[in-house]
């Protein structure tokens, strides 16, 4: 992988945002996970809270967080409109992006995109790594494109200002819903396949579709989606941010860790298998007594988001490029996002 | 009945509110309803969009209300928040407050109490007839008072601002939530017993703790809750009235007319029997044999309210008085209630 000089704006003296914004995080939460947060200096966090979760077990993972943003007032806040984004950074707190990797939350129910987003889901995958009812995600035997259904709702989703993301989703799947949205689309957690050829990383096509129709596009930390796993070098990794920056703009880029703390294998058989296949026994064993997949040495929590920084300006980005990437493209577009237009 | 001679302050020069408010409505939705609101001048309706629908089901009908909402928003809004109300008023607009004649709604889930409240659900009764996972109902074999669940709801229900109603519950279990709630309680839609002795009306000692604690009285129209049932005078139901606003006060009544149009006896038979007992054929087609009961002459649609206001004063009731009992006891209690503490 040969290293790309960045090739962003050297604007010295702009106005830095003061943002750093991971899009992506699905950790067993406890209180030390925020705690680490803070000491990545971050201002807002998009946290998973369903995969399989049909509406009903949605209500009850909305409940759980209310309680936890409750328990945990001092140091974090919800993210529901664009303006909470700058008011949790002005705050010290910060703030937290409720968000789905499926569409399930919303049944078979178009009236239940305004009425989760309403109770506090603001960000939602069409798909996850199957068939929805919606389109079809990345380990699907083929891809419809976008349904009938999901027509439906990506216009309810634009007019109510929760974010879509196709961070999962195939190929045609996820460059039909950047061509039907009304708004910019994001894919909050993934990498350019450039990087790593796997059917979960995106094309040179939707990085370009994304950029040109002012998307989003958050860079994955999750080793399987790395060139070489927990093994990538930051260099690598930054050589890839600047390649992935001239192709879908340096300003349409940004950070979606996938950090995943406190679990072991069981929870990736759940990601993986949720209920739509009979896993056997002695395969279900193998994945509880599995551990994670570590992490690379450079990325190992929430407090390392200051060695991406370091490195990006190691690269040549400017300081407000790598103040964008770091969040101040998050806050840009999530700001817009959020915001109902009807 | 002794037709009883308003006692309320005469006030003249006292700042009218402006406000005509029904606490409770229940019909088969069509624009046509909304227009009615208007020609009775109304601000504001409370309505019913769940009597045995669980949280799943509940979903559905605020979905439903979202898009009626947003298909007649040149006649009516939602009412979320305790400023929508006046707002709702100086728009002219008719606001519209959510609410649910059960506690089925939450499930068995404390969570979903802000959940639901998120979601634009603003009213929750604590029990429908029966036994709820909270308290009795007024047709219950027996009233065990507030349960362990039902203590924990009530606490939430104070803290996010939805507005705890015991229209229906039995009598200890209405006495409890007052005492045990730290913000006033509603009875949206029931009579007073003394009108009209029935389990569903309301005792002399439930009116009278409403009042001391600042609670809210709604009268009810609907025909088995009157004295006389269609045939009660508009005379006798302001002398109940004159009586009950001496005994829970003139600022703690208001309207709850339990109006319901557009429906046939099945409504009945599923608000009577929701899917608690198995309902022999024979019954289940004489309920849906059976029209629904006539309203009184002179209450026959939204468009006769200003009937009840002419004879208020008629009674004897001050200006200040009739616009209070009219709707502007209700907006200032609903300007509170509607208002999250935590």
């Amino acid at each position: 992988m040969a290293a790309t000089q960045a090739s962003g704006s050297q604007t010295t003296g702009h106005q830095l945002s003061g943002h750093v914004i991971d899009a992506l995080q699905y950790s067993n939460w406890t209180r030390r996970h925020f705690e680490d947060w803070r000491a990545g200096g971050m201002t807002a966090v998009g946290v998973t809270i369903a995969y399989h979760e049909r509406a009903r077990d949605t209500l009850t993972r909305l409940g759980e967080w209310n309680w936890r943003l409750r328990e945990n007032a001092d140091l974090i806040r919800p993210i529901r409109r664009g303006g909470d984004l700058d008011a949790a950074r002005d705050e010290g707190r910060i703030g937290v992006l409720l968000g789905a990797q499926n569409c399930s939350p919303i049944d078979d129910d178009v009236g239940l995109v305004q009425v989760m987003n309403d109770a506090g889901l603001k960000v939602m995958q069409l798909t996850y790594n199957n068939l929805s009812l919606i389109g079809a995600g990345c380990a699907e035997l083929d891809d419809p494109g976008i349904s009938r259904f999901g027509r439906e709702v990506i216009s309810e989703m634009n007019r109510v200002g929760m974010v879509i993301d196709m961070s999962h989703s195939a190929e045609r799947t996820t460059l039909e819903a950047i061509e039907l949205s009304s708004r910019p689309v994001a894919v909050t957690h993934a990498n350019p396949r450039f990087f790593h050829d796997t059917p979960r990383n995106k094309s040179t096509d939707v990085l370009r579709a994304l950029g040109e129709s002012g998307g989003m596009f958050g860079f994955s930390l999750y080793p399987p989606h790395l060139a070489d796993g927990a093994q990538t070098t930051l260099d690598t990794f930054t050589a890839m941010v600047a390649r992935t920056a001239e192709i879908a703009g340096t300003g349409n880029i940004g950070i979606g860790s996938d950090l995943c703390q406190g679990w072991d294998g069981r929870t990736i058989d759940y990601m993986r298998n949720g209920r739509w296949r009979l896993v056997p026994q002695a395969e279900r064993e193998r994945f509880a007594a599995t551990p994670w997949p570590d992490q690379p040495a450079w990325f190992q929590r929430s407090a390392d988001m200051p060695k991406l920084a370091d490195a990006l300006r190691e690269r040549g980005f400017s300081a407000a490029d790598v103040d964008g990437i770091m969040g101040g493209n998050w806050a840009r577009y999530l700001r817009d996002a959020l915001e109902p237009t009807g």
